[in-house]
Order: C-alpha cells, then structure tokens, then sequence
C-alpha cells in the first residue's frame, strides 16, 4: 500500500505540475520557480550538430509530503491528458463542422506552479531515430524524484507524460520540424532515456521500471510496453483510449457517455442542453438574436454572424465534454477550479427543458459560467480561445492530423449534441492545408495491433465508467496479465490522482489493485535476474 | 512433415532466385522470364506524389516441382544472407584496415533466372513510415505462390526477404532517400503488406501468418514477431545473428569459428592459410614480388603497390569467409557453384603450412581457384571487386553505417587472420566521409532489446555450428517459445534450403523440431478465434 501511495502523490504532483515537455523537440525555459537553469542552448532547436547530453544542476528543494517507495521518474506536462485528449476535437470545428463538437481546453494560464519534489534534468535526444540523416539531437528535459527510492535496485516508476502543452515547440510552424512529432518517437526518446538512466544512476541497473501514464500518456505507456517490453516489466495505462481508431468503437459512444453523465445529474439536464441548440440557432439567424446571446453569455467578443454562433456552440460542446471528464467527487482544480461533482452542480441550473428559448439560453449561461467562472474572477467569457492561437496547443492538432485520428461522431438521438457525422476526407483536407500532411487512417492500427494485443502482457488498462474517452478503452481482462480496471465512478484517470478522503470505493479498490499487479511484475523481475 | 517439404521448397526457390528487394525503396524491373512488366512508374523513385497501389497481372505459369500445403509469401532476393551479411565486412577494408577482414562477394551476375511458381504483386507503400512529411509512396514488390495455400484461412508464411542486391536502388546515391532504408521501415512495410493481403485475398481473412527469414532476413524475421505480433503468429529465424551487436558478444568469435571450419577439414589447413599472409607481405614489399604474386594469383589486373597487396589479402580473408558460410554437405551453386564440403575440397590444396612462401601461395591460388573457378570457365581472378562498385550493393554499407553495426575483430591467435581491432571511431569516420551519416552503436539494442527478449515468444532461432554466423545467434533456449535450434552439421541457414538426399541427420530433426513448432502455434493461433 506504500507503493500506492507513492503513485498517488506522484499522480498529484504530475496533476499539479504545468510544465509540459511530451515529445517537444526543443525545449524551452526550465520550470518556473524550480531555480534551475536550461543547458545553454536548450531554448532553441538545434540548427547544427548537436551538443552532448549536459545533466541539470540539481536542485536544493526536498520533497514536502509523505514520500512513497519509489522513484519517479517524470516527464511532466502542463496539462495531464484531460484537457489534451480533447484537441484531437479541435480540428472538426475547423473543418466548418460546427456544433456539437468542442473547441479546445482553456488553460488558466496564471496559474502558479508549485515547486515539484524532483530534480530537472536534460538528456541528449536523438530528433529522429528511424533515420539517419537528421543527426542533431535536442535537449529532453525529464524529472526525477528519488527522494524514496530504494538506491539498491529498487524500482522505478516512468511517467510517460502527455501531449500536453507544447508551447516550447520554439514557435516554429514548420512541418519540418513536427515530422518527428510521433508516438514512435516518444516511445524511442522513452526507451533511450530509461536505458541511459539506469547505465548512469548508481544503484538503478537492475532495477524494474514501470510505465505510467493517462490518456495519451496513458496509450505511451501501454504501447511502451507493447513495444519495449525489455525496458519497462509493465505499464499502467489509464483512461488510455487506445481503441478510439479505425472502426474498433462506434464513433458515437464517447458523446454517449458524455450525454449519460449529464443524464443521471439531475432530472432534464441533458434534455436541456439538447434543446439549447435550437434555441441558439433561431436567435443566432437574427442580429438582435446574436446580440442577446453575446450579453447573456458575457461574451468578451460580440457574436456577429452564424460562424460566430458556430463557435459558442463548439465552446459550448466543448465545455459539456471537459465537465465529463473532470467529474470529480471532490472539490478539484484540474482544468478549472471546480466543486465537488461539478456536472451534478452544472444540472442545477439546468431542471427544466420546455422552458422558452431564451429562459433556457440563461441557465445554460449559468451552468457554463459555474465553469469558467467558479471563482467569480471573470469579467466576460472567451469562446474565442477555441480557434487555437499558440502553437503550444497546435501539437496535438498536428497528431490528430496524422497518426492520431480518432473518429468521433454525434447523432442527437442518443447524445444531446447536434448532429455530426465523422467525415475522415473533410477532416483530410482540412490537415493537409494546415499542415501540409495526411492523416493515415490505419496506420496507427498496423503499428498498434488493434484489438489484437493478447500477446502482449503485464499492462493495466484503467478506465472510469463517467469519463468519455472510456468508449476507446479496454474495460474487459484480455488476458490474465492485460488487466483491465473499470472504475464506475471514475471521471477521466481519477485514479492517478492523489488520494482523496472523498474517493469512492470502487477508485480505492483500483488503486489497491492496480499496486497489487505493479508488485507482482517487480516480484517476477527480480527473480529472473 | 508436408509443411517441412513446404518450407523446404520454398526456400529452394528462394535460393536459386536472384530478384532482390528488401527495403528497396523504389522498383526495377519485374523478374526476367516471368513475363510481368512493372506497373508504370515503378521503375523510378518516386518523385511526386504517389499513386495508388498497381496490383501487378497474374502471370501463367504454374509451379513446377511436389509444393507444399502453405501460401508463400515471399520478398525475394537476388541474394540470401550469406552473401548479404559478409557485406558488412566491407566496411573494413574501406578504413583502410588491410588484412584479415573479407571484402564483399562476388555475385555471378550471369546466373539464368528461374521462373519461380508465384506470381509477382506489387503494393503501395509509404516511403517513411515513422514520419508524414514524406507522404509519397514507392511500389512494393512481392511475390505469391498460393498453389497448395489452403484458401480456407490456412496459414501462411511470410519471406522477410534480406538486405540482398539492391541493384534498382534507382542508381540515386542520394542519402536522403537511403534514410528509409532501416529495418524499422522495413518492418512496418511488412506489417502494412500482411494486413493488406489478409484483408484482400479471399479466405486469407484469417490465416495465421508466421515469419520466415534466414541471415539479415532471420533477424527481420524474428524483430518482426516482436514488434509486431498481431501480424504474425510466430517466426523462423535461421542463421539470425541478433545479438552481433554491442559488446553482447566477443567479436572475435566470428573468426574463429571460421577458423575452427578449416581446422576440422585438413591437417594443416588453417595453419597453412595464418601463414600465408606474411607470405604475402614479405612478398609485396618489391616490385618482382607483386608481378610473381600477379601471375600465381592469376590475376586479372597486376598488383602494383602494397595498398593492392592488402586488396588481395581482403580478398582472400573474404573467400575463407565464404566458403565457411557455404560449407554445405552436398553439392551447391549458392553463391558459387562448388562442391560437396567445398572447405574440405580447398584444405586438399592446403596440407603443408611449413612450405616455402612461393609453394604456400601457389597452394591458396589453387584453393580459391576452386572457389572462383570451380567451373573452369574465369579467365583470370578479379579482386577488384572487393571495392564495391554497384549502388546496388552499396544499400548493405549503409545499414552496417547506420544502424547495423556489427563488431567484428581478429587476433591471429583465436584465428587465422591477420590481427584487426574492432574500431568504431574509425568506422564512424568512414561513414561520415562515404554517406554523411554517422552510426548508432546502441540503438539497435535499445530497439530490439539484446539479450533481454524473454518477454516475446514464438520465436525459432536455428544456427548452423558451421556457420560463422551462429556467433551472433540465439544458440540456447530463452523460455518454452523462444527455442533455439543448433545444426552441428550446418552452415548458413542450411535448413532454409530444400531436401537433399546428403542432408545431416541434424539438419532433418531441426526441420522437423521446426515444423512442429509452427504447427503448434497454427493450432494455438486457430483455437484463439
């Protein structure tokens, strides 16, 4: 149980955490407040030979809570995968698809940044590794808690990071660059950086590594040991959405889930939001309708036109999704400072659905503004921020427009969002005019193995039954050791949060049992050395 | 046993077929005589955007000999690995390292075509898979011989072709394409195809697929299985030297079992070789010694200085090489038409090591005259071709620059060679010069895991005791399914190649101990639908 606890507190510190470093090829400035200079050089991409790998200085701050057994060793990101599992979404409001699906997170971008229990280090990175004629390497930044690690070999934990917020990709736009931006990539920086470390920090050459990630970060960890099984004994994948490609899920359960969340808080919720729709459409055909809108949902910029309605729907969608995922049973402050089991405060305002129009229109402005302004801070409300301005939140764009394409699809029948249907060619056209590249539909399936993972072994596949990206997770054992844990009361990777006086049950029960499977592969590890 | 016969036939034709492929990144010509033109476009690289995938038209011929049960999917090459693996072996002379090390085989390039039973296809395929920048495709050849495939999901093998000659390298010795000429492309390239065909040819929808591959092949083969296991069921890795790479094994190795093959064969025999290169050295050092070693040596062009002297001795090293790769027991035209036991034919020559010099040269002349002219047919010996001269053979360099880097060493003492350090500094430098690309001595490891693959499984490795190759090989068992296969009596993959009445009893029961594996994990792969 030690060790549980040594992955919840890690779980908070990386959640906490706001520096993102993912599979950014350059990076930036070291983590505010940490005190630690970036090697020098390390804030641009590298334009020629690169450097040797240069060690950060070590820090002089010590863990402040209770510390687990193991180290932790983190590649943390700005935002844990809730917020970044939602840009894959982006790209269908920009495809002129607007409604029912969201725009992207907005980051509280004043939020301080707590100084993590972990020293900053940097290691030299091949920029390709399937190729040869890229020899320049940059700088990847990583963490490492060893605070209570067992210096004698004992094991370590590998947080697999997200796709986060990549606002060091050196604002450089060129594809060039985000051509090695790839899920094979990161596994291959993953594979070199536990190798290397465990060669140069004394005491760690046989020691078990675990991967650990959620959402994205949860699919590197699951394909990390997938892929690398000789570098990590195991993975715990949570809320890894893995089967979200291809046809392996029907396009429309993650809006499913999202709509039931809703449902079963509070009587006539999701019927309201369904009926908001219509409501906005008929006030957005009229000038005075789109001024109303604009002052009853505060709008920071006047609605002007129909493709300005588009994107306080997309905002909307958006909002209904994030609420899913961060529907914690405590007060929390993930993407946003939330109460405790924030969808049921949202239906609140949301009781009745055959009120008119315009009475509907004001409490769904309530509801959204228990959101974005719990803390009553806000002077007005940004939909704006949907259309991505910082290449940071571009990244996953970039993913989503390649290897990461994720059908997801809304009919209003059995969600409450208007009709969309999954267009892979619009989706196509719309990446190759950002980006100049093509999404490769099946790719990720040929490269993955689909549904056809039982030869694998010794990964857990987390899911929360309240979180919509469990409609492309694995919520059934494969085999005895492809685990999969459902977590009924579970928003979006709960169980790697820090532990809570308010978890449920049925998350306690996870985590127990997901430390339980995590000691068994480093029993087994140790005995076959 | 009739899969054995299956097996066995299949790689008959491989080895008398001369078409390579491998990664070969753009297509040539179609083989002679099988009257298939290539699809329009495929004999250039790609310059634009790429086409659609052009299935190439079935041809008329049938197969000709007793064919086995199973569907042989097979990427030829003009080469199996013997040849193909003694490439890396090139980059040695190149550093200027005269002396012990073999340059590259000569390829009897006038060797008739065989019309093999399959039919040639050809598919799209990505050019890099691993980024989206590069979003044109190149023609994929492959080739089918379904005759005795049955059509109700039976299994098939799959050929994981071999670095071979890749002649049709489209005369481009641009690096910039050679950068997808990695065995991580290649892999994906038969994952891509496999799905393909099993979601294409009727009946094929599910049939379990195993790997086969022996030399360069065999470790495909055998990487194949481990990272993509969803692909294929299992794999035969035959003469696959998986672990040549690092420090997991001494690098000496390899020479001296090359060594030990001519001890064994003749009294005198590998002593009488050690001592001819002092012979040779003392002998070049004057004008009149390099025209008495131009005539002995019946060479096609004089020697003139000693930097040819080292040419020659190269070229000698090589053929010792050769023949130890070739050591079959009965009568063969593998890479040279030769005899039965060829070492124990050119140890007849080689009985008395303590001869004068001039005695003990005229004595190799003739026992590497019944290597390159056991025919009678040459003219005169060329060892010019020890300098690569064709791109074709180039594509081998290149991976042995990148990431095939293989430390091979010679102490004179273990072997009989002139001593010759491994040296990676210098191999480095080399490639820098030759392709602008520097070599990544642990990347390899750090992809396939090096010793630690007990994760995987279904993986035969069979190992000729012969074969200087096996020094590199799994040669004792890893877990239940990662079985290791050692033929005492065997060379090069000797159990790829069809029955032979002369066949060694070893080299029978590893077919067979091979057969039933496969067969197991048919069944296994059949009871998990």
């Amino acid at each position: 149980m030690e060790a549980a606890s040594a992955n919840g507190e890690g779980a908070r510190e990386l959640t906490s955490d706001r520096q993102p470093i993912g599979r950014c090829r350059c990076l930036g400035p070291a983590p505010p407040r940490v005190g630690l200079a970036p090697p020098p050089g390390s804030r641009r991409c590298p334009r020629g030979r690169a450097g040797q790998p240069r060690a950060g200085e070590p820090g002089s701050y010590k863990a402040a809570g209770p510390a687990p057994l193991l180290l932790l060793l983190l590649l943390l990101l700005l935002l844990l995968l809730p917020a970044a599992m939602l840009r894959l979404l982006l790209l269908l409001p920009l495809l002129g698809a607007a409604g029912a699906l969201p725009s992207p997170l907005r980051r509280r971008r004043s939020a301080s940044l707590p100084v993590g229990p972990y020293l900053t280090r940097y290691l030299s990175q091949q920029i390709d590794h399937f190729g040869f004629d890229e020899n320049r390497t940059f700088q990847q930044r990583y963490l490492v808690a060893d605070q209570n690690w067992k210096k004698d070999n004992g094991p370590i934990l590998f947080y697999t990071g997200n796709e986060g917020d990549i606002t060091w990709f050196c604002n450089n736009t060129d594809s060039k660059h985000l051509n090695y931006l790839t899920s094979e990539q990161a596994l291959a920086d993953f594979a070199v950086l536990v190798e290397y470390l465990k060669m140069t920090i004394a005491g760690a050459r046989h020691s078990p590594v675990i991967a650990i990630g959620g959402s994205y970060g949860g699919m590197l960890a699951a394909w990390f040991r997938m892929k690398y099984p000789h570098v990590v004994v195991g993975a715990l994948a949570a809320s890894a959405p893995i089967w979200q490609f291809g046809d392996l899920v029907p396009c429309g359960t993650f809006f499913s889930i999202v709509t039931n969340d809703f449902k079963k808080s509070g009587a006539g919720c999701s019927e309201s939001i369904r009926n908001s729709w219509d409501a906005i459409n008929h006030l957005s055909s009229t000038d005075a309708g789109l001024q109303w809108l604009s002052n009853t949902f505060h709008l920071c910029s006047p609605l002007k036109n129909l493709q300005d309605a588009a994107v306080l729907k997309n905002w909307l969608s958006e909002t209904w999704v994030n609420l899913a995922m961060v529907n914690y049973p405590y007060k929390a402050d993930f993407l946003q400072p939330l109460p405790a089991w924030p969808i049921q405060e949202v239906c609140k305002f949301l009781k009745d659905p055959s009120l008119s129009e315009k009475l509907l229109l004001q409490n769904v402005f309530q509801a959204v503004n228990l959101y974005y302004n719990y803390t009553g801070e806000a002077p007005c409300l940004d939909v704006s921020q949907t259309a991505t301005k910082s290449l940071g939140e571009m990244g996953w764009y970039y993913q989503a427009c390649t290897e990461m394409v994720m059908p997801l699809c809304t009919d209003g029948v059995h969600d409450m969002f208007e009709p969309q249907k999954w267009d892979f060619d619009a989706l196509s056209e719309e990446c190759y005019r950002m980006w100049g590249v093509r999404p490769r539909l099946s790719w990720i399936l040929s490269m993955y193995g689909g549904k056809n993972i039982s030869s694998h072994s010794n990964i857990i596949f987390s899911n929360g039954g309240l979180d919509p990206w469990s409609a492309g997770g694995v919520t059934q054992n494969i085999t005895n050791s492809l685990v999969a844990v459902v977590i009924p009361d579970g928003a979006h990777h709960l169980d790697l949060r820090s532990r809570n006086p308010l978890d449920p049950k049925s998350v306690q029960q996870a985590r127990a049992l997901e430390i339980g499977l995590m000691k068994q592969w480093i029993e087994k590890a140790r005995h076959s050395h």
